[in-house]
């Protein structure tokens, strides 16, 4: 099978730069597939980038894993990669936290790499485009079988930094969540996982209302969007079996002015 | 060659919705090549997925052609795969009418199955991304060689859903249109084949008189966009050899106020 | 190595155009590997698809490098394919000036071809889809392996339309620059590369400032974003090797009303 390299950054469609990467690639390892998840990450946002590596890592084939939202990028941050614990795929990009979910996910950093001054980055290295210049080079050496240790110098896994997300906190039928992420439908995902709404004594198919700010909306726990009617407002387990919040056949984010860390409260009606 | 899959979808590239589907068609068919027909189909507009499908589809060398448009999803719309007359193209999506015109143009679907409940799914299936669940597995299975009567349970060709696109009306140098889709560059398609054209009288080089609603516009029937002023409207054969509406470097959609299904009479003048 | 086709278009992410494309190349030339550099150029810009064109080339593997940004389609504009003298890359475009810059950034064009009427066209071609039906087909073939001198008629090189872009002007501590194409993010490229600005008197870490019409905005020339505040205006060596205008986390074009074809001044501080 052919090595595997996945793609995930903000540099969006307009320009040459996810093109660019897709270039390097091909150039430095020919053999390689190379599967895009988004570049469609809006500017600058590393959290939004955490999560959808981390939704979208369990279905990618085991390979070399590049991230590439970056606002530090020719500044002082490490460019890092890591190797998890599960299935040794390898993960490249910032050190900013980028990386931390969907390492987890997979057991977490058992190895990890100083790359910023890989022997393999293209010279001269630019101010701007490290995507071009140092994290594509690297992943196509290491899609052709190079060995990560030879990719920079070894750090403590302990050392990355995380991305210092906020927890959620559960009462006697109440969750206090945050948002964390809205989809292009504008369904907001929550720092609540499946299995801690268990606990909390919300129910399918209950009542709840959330409170965002001074806003009061009544909503259901429900399966799917079409489990109530068109404009009405549901909690429900996404597919990422994390809790989310949506409208059918609206754009909740927009509609209950939910941003990235908007709390919202989910209290049993 | 290598097995083809294509994708069709509104999951936009903001998230990793396509990208995912990507994955898990390379996990399960790692020699498949997949084309994305386009991801940017607007939320939920099926007719317009339905169009896009029809015009792309005979370019698209013959294989396993996935249609992610899906409004009705987790609900009780079934899942479909169906096999073409012509060239045994093999077509899967939610039976909401959105494969009906590219079926058609390849002699109609000759077997249907009912895929909803396929064993080749991923359990557990999501209520919400039936894409990663559903669609994206069965394809690779078909992609990688497994029989298109093992993915779910026959059910009559007759039974799958219709699109019930409007018809046109053809009088004395008069053609009573409607908007089926605008393209990016706002060009409008209409419900007219070039064929049916031919019949009304209206004739290439002729001005027309289009009228949508109130309002009253001069056109040419024409070949191309050059052949007119910018900012002069056309009637022209489109490239699916439909007839569609554009203004020469203009965007016809926003400056007529031109929806999908607006009614747009052609009128010799 | 696989044979490798680019795609530059001015198509969008929203309808089947470029699907089409890929669709087109895999039925000619199954084998072909086809990179996106981007469909997403603005509606008719050929400026800025030739300065992508120029910046991505270098990382594309050599092959035959695609650009549809063609506002005179189905008009008389020739449609070109020219080797370049250096790596024999084959450019296939519509002859606007868009080749231009990347034919010189590879030694010019040593030989010319109007393909026009190339006899590897789809028939019947289209008025308005000569991606499909001319360029597509052609790229096809050439991957394929067919000879470039038979996909038309030898031109004069020279003959090649140009872009015609301003130059720009040194004066004593201060360079007449121009806005040649703005990135997503905001950052504006200008007409003076790195080595032009050496001569200039104008040096790293220095101050500026930025005439654009009657507005004056103080810069630094710095080495990349985090050189200075959040909001600060830069002056930086981008990733081409050009002279180019950002704000930090900012987006330069808007703040300060840069558009293509600006002047802006920088002048010593």
């Amino acid at each position: 099978m052919a090595p595997v390299v996945t793609l995930l950054t903000d540099y969006g469609y307009s320009d040459e730069f996810a093109g660019v990467l897709h270039g390097v690639i091909a150039r430095g390892c020919p053999e390689a597939r190379v599967i895009d998840i988004t570049h469609g990450i809006a500017r600058h946002d590393v959290s939004a980038a955490a999560i959808v590596l981390r939704n979208a890592l369990p279905q990618m084939p085991a390979g070399v894993h590049v991230v590439v939202v970056d606002p530090g990028v020719g500044g002082e941050r490490r460019a890092i990669a890591l190797k998890t614990a599960e299935e040794d795929r390898i993960l490249l990009g910032p050190d900013n936290g980028v990386l931390e979910l969907a390492a987890a996910r997979f057991g977490g950093a058992v190895e990890a790499f100083d790359v910023s001054r890989s022997p393999w980055r293209l010279e001269p290295v630019s101010a701007t485009f490290h995507g071009r210049d140092l994290f594509a080079p690297i992943a196509a050496r290491l899609a052709a079988g190079a060995k990560l240790g030879e990719a920079g110098d070894p750090i403590e896994p302990a050392s990355i930094q995380g991305l210092g997300l906020p927890e959620p906190v559960f009462g006697e039928g109440e969750v206090v969540a945050h948002a964390l992420h809205a989809d292009r439908f504008g369904n907001v995902l929550l720092n609540v996982t499946h299995e801690q709404l268990a606990g909390s004594g919300l129910q399918l198919g209950k009542p709840v209302e959330l409170r965002i700010g001074a806003r009061r909306v009544q909503a259901h726990v429900a399966s799917t969007f079409t489990d109530v009617e068109p404009g009405a407002a549901i909690v429900y387990e996404d597919a990422s079996r994390s809790l989310a919040v949506a409208i059918n056949r609206g754009h909740a984010a927009r509609e209950l002015g939910i941003r990235m860390g908007t709390e919202i409260r989910i209290v049993r009606s």
